[in-house]
């Protein structure tokens, strides 16, 4: 019997805080509850998923050349304020051969300038945002079909 | 017995040629396929979709009213090169109550410089891009759940 | 006997959704108060006006010609989102001899960025902003006297 | 008997030299025409006028408290070159309670790029411009109307 | 007998006034007056044209999309203010097969700053611009040699 | 017996106003308020303070000189608006060897992007903002200690 | 008898380098010669101060949330260079309750322009800066009385 | 006897520290001492000066005015940090018949990049900089000639 | 007999390579087989033409000016890299009366964002690119007509 | 017998990728490859080499106080994505006494737009790169005479 | 007998035109004109000049070693279209030790935007602008007094 | 007995100044000194080299084609201040099949803002910078292994 396909969830700095953090913005779900949604949605279609959560930015690169190691099916990164700052996650992503999807909670357009450009998006292979929690949902469905 | 809700998915120019245009970028299928593919997940899921096309910005500003005149439940608007310098499509967006969900089929974000603005997602209530005709399903699947 | 000398009332995208678009912003007059008043006012200074709406570019360029082909006064223009983007506009409002007044419900200066620029401004004769619906009757006043 | 509503019509720098100055662009009606005019325009509203000139910045802000406590229905600001340049000004008018006017003789839209900027009309509750000194008697009569 | 090869002479917006319009920067000469040169020119070489005129950005594209379907040899297209702000159209021009060519009867160049991007330029075969009516003689003859 | 060092603390522009304009920025506090407890303050520390306001650019630096002149400790300056504008201030501060500390009520960096410049910080000894009335008396304890 | 109210005091990248790094800018006092006059001034005043380094974003965004977990009363953080660059630090200060105080030894305006921009700044309840190590002994003082 | 040719030589804000404010960039000459050799020179040239400082841009405005009014021959301008920022002075210079000559002491091309802009410069007859004292003495010498 | 109308055809830095630079860019025909060209098709119009290279901006200036003085019937001017930076080539082609025509071989709009600009464009009496050799020939039978 | 001098080599995020990320950028040598290289030609030198790499911001700044407080003769650096956004890196390396080299194994200046500054150039005492993994060895070189 | 003081005039691009190019900017004198007036003014202080002229950047770097190396009391350098592009000339007029006065017959700053940097004046001792003629005359005699 | 390969070293505005030219910048090195040393380093690893200094730009992109046209096998150029201007060197370099060694003695980055980008840097196979004249030789230890 293979294991079932791996999705790598990863998320960023501050969304341990999920929940608690500007609730008009981020909704009220915390980010175990998301991650039990997706555990379900990843059952009912054959995946695994792997959810994982840092502050540090040096993580989230690890965990994204341990995805590609492990030969997991997609990632699914929120990179949170990285997104728009880091030359080094956006070199991450190119590096590797998994395919990553970026998902926001808000949307990042209708928010700060300073938030508008995504290092990340530009070597995404697709991106979703502004759904709350129902993004992470979208992107393990577009990474099932993959 | 009433009508089930009903869901706009306007396209903007070009997308008309969509499947003869660039399709390295744009994919192999063209709208008839997608209009196929969306009305039987629509379906499926108790929806009434109405896709449109027009290469007038008039037209697309247009049909957002008329979609909230109607009473539609969502729009799925794909607006085109008009997504990058249309303030009145920006104001049309925002002067509805209907929710409006950007999809594209390619990343913007990965492509020339003067399509990095998104003048539609800025007023969104959500966007999905980058997953080819599949960015299509995606945002109805999301605006079935609104 | 002489017809009275002709004002064009011209009017850009969105327009037609006064009263119920933002009111905070636009007020609670819609396009067609607006038309009565400004007809009352016509007419006791024995003037003529026509008042028209499209979301449509084309049209007002359209239509700024024929009120130069047909000899009218001046024009009162609103021209919507196009104001910040339409160098087409701005191009017609210079091509004819009516001079055009350029009227706005808001303040732009104090809205979003994209707003600061007006490419009919810069070619019109005049502009009057700010003063919701009362701004039409001011620019018919300032057009009376031109 | 109650004093009649006072308006103060404040002039900032070089507007003493009106009717002198580059009339190509100002005009040749001094200040003081003005100031009859809208004396005149003022009795006829029942409305008092208080107007002035300086070409000291401080004058300015000092005039704009003294009409706040003086209890002025409304200023009427020809700020000058400082509309472009005064974050001071644009703070006096944000301060106070009366609803200020901008005014310009020209269009600032149509003149050099360091013009563009008005500083005081993003704080304005309206502004009229390029009706040379028509503008003022555009804008004391929206001030009735306030 | 075939039919001649076949030219696409597409104006934008304001070209319709053409010779009444600022003819110290466009000059005298009309569209009509245009057309009658060309048609002359084209029938001694041996080509056929159809020159169209219209305000409407969608019907330049509608246009574009027509002149490829109709295997036309290629499009001379003065789009006029279109030209610097039209992401559409510069989709459109990129998605066809016939090769455009781009004309202009001034040197934007050496007018105003916003004239000084060409979203056609970047994706035409090529461009001629500033001899005036002669432009468009000087992109017929380049287009019967593509 | 030697007079006690003397602190001047300048006011600028609007801030005669303090307690009465926008109070959710700038608190309740009026300048009289500021000044009883700066004086109990000085009295404490041995210090003597000359706390002045105007709307005058040319005051300020006028003072800054007077403040060199007489051999002052130390000034606290808050230029308000100037603060962003005036190159004539940086001047005066960096004209005089008595040591500026700037001070404002509210955090500049946290409001309009043409508050983000500070020509007073870049030639003040040191900055203190953000902690509304209470920024006049932790600049004070800093002054004392220079 | 309950705990004194607590204060974290956050150092960023290369402080521990204090008192041998560019003396001339950072003067010669270590962090552990400020930890031990805060030490001092905190115990006068009934608190209880918890002073880290480290040279990693992340655990600068850990220990903030640490802080808002524990209850803290107030955070002083001096960024160092994450000061210019870090969004993901801007959201951490703002996602907590707890109040945030931004030092700095030298005063960033008066430095290269790339440190002129101030992210924690903006959601900071106020900044001090360019006193040297006293900046932080301000800092308490301002923390003490929040 | 006629009255000699007059020539005003206006000076703005910290003029009057020189000799004592940074003399390594602006020399160890009071503005007394530049007085003195000026009047000596213009007496040998015939010509009759009027030297005077304020650190108030309105007395600059007004003294440009007085200037006009007293038909004098020509203005010298140092306008100091007013060089940069104000548009009411570049108006007013544009506003009179008498010619304005720019002097500086130092180079401001050499200095801080908001020094490089001179609103003074561009409506200036000609402009003398980076001479020192020396600066007016030519300036004295073109206007005598003018 | 009067000697034909005289064309100055000047090409700029690394034209001289041309047939072996980047073909795929420029094309493969060489410089003199373009001149080859040019002179059959100078004799069949009546012209004579005189064309010349350098990889110094000097002797194109020097070139300009003799164009001038021997009465040249028009330039036409390839000038390589320095189109985008020669301020020096643009007060030439300015202060001559011959009028001179901007050809490039290639379109410079759909190259590097450093060749947007062209310094010539703006001063030139047309301009003709994109179009390889042939953008030469097109540009004597403009010159023919001039 | 006293140890040899040493020199750290510090490596940034992604460079353990080193071989199979992008080889036609990064060339197929990997870090331990080019580790071993390094050996060799230290030894040859009489230097000693430590070689490291991370993707956390924080290592490299630790290792980099570490070369200090070690005595190093040289740093090495390829600060990879951190190259053109750290601020505390660069306070890092202009914090400490250790001359450090820059190496790159592209050339940054031929890349992205976001890759053109670095922040560590600008303090670095020297720069190499776009030789592929013997700029790493050219390095080495001339750190063995500094 | 020693020889007299040695003064270099070096002019730029296009300047040989002077007196037939663009009149109404650059007057009707010609550089043998002004030579001639220079050759008596320096004769009369005891001054010998070498006025030269090039269209030729390199000329006018190798001139100005030239004045270096045979010992020049100074260079009066109109870089004419130079002055706004040539680091190498900043570089040469940085790297001699004679000093440089810059000149320009007309005023760049009220030109085009292009001419607003100048790369001469920041290393420059002084400038003169905007006089003519004349400004030549005014730096000799600046010139005889350094 | 065939000739060894060949190396230019080419060498732009200014460098002939070397040794006297800012030292505490450039070293006290000689272009003959570096010259002297290149050709003993050339000697034992088997290479010719011909180095050569122009003031004129012209003359480098003259010497670029030469070395293609001998056959060289690397070129090494340090172009001085046209590093940052000159597009026609960027030109000449992407021109030709010689691989270009970019050097520099100092490290542009660290200086004016005018200095940070290279022209030429984007088309080099590598640079070396900030080595002072040991630039030349780590240059030519890299071109002998091309």
């Amino acid at each position: 019997m293979t294991a079932p396909p791996l999705i790598f969830v990863l998320n960023g700095p501050n969304l341990n805080l999920l929940g608690t953090r500007e609730p008009e913005i981020y909704g009220v779900e915390t980010l175990d509850d998301i991650a039990g949604q997706l555990e379900d949605q990843a059952r009912e279609a054959g995946l695994e998923i792997d959810l994982r959560q840092s502050n540090h930015e040096g993580h989230l690169i690890d965990w994204l050349h341990e995805a590609n190691a492990r030969g997991a099916k997609a990632v699914i990164l929120n990179a949170g304020g990285f997104t728009h700052t880091s030359v080094a996650l956006h070199d991450a992503v190119k590096a590797i051969q998994v395919p990553v999807i970026e998902v926001h909670l808000s949307n990042p357009q209708a928010r700060e300038s300073f938030r508008r450009r995504s290092l990340i998006g530009s070597v995404a292979r697709g991106s979703i945002c502004g759904f709350g929690a129902r993004s992470y949902s979208l992107a393990l469905d577009a990474a099932a079909r993959l």
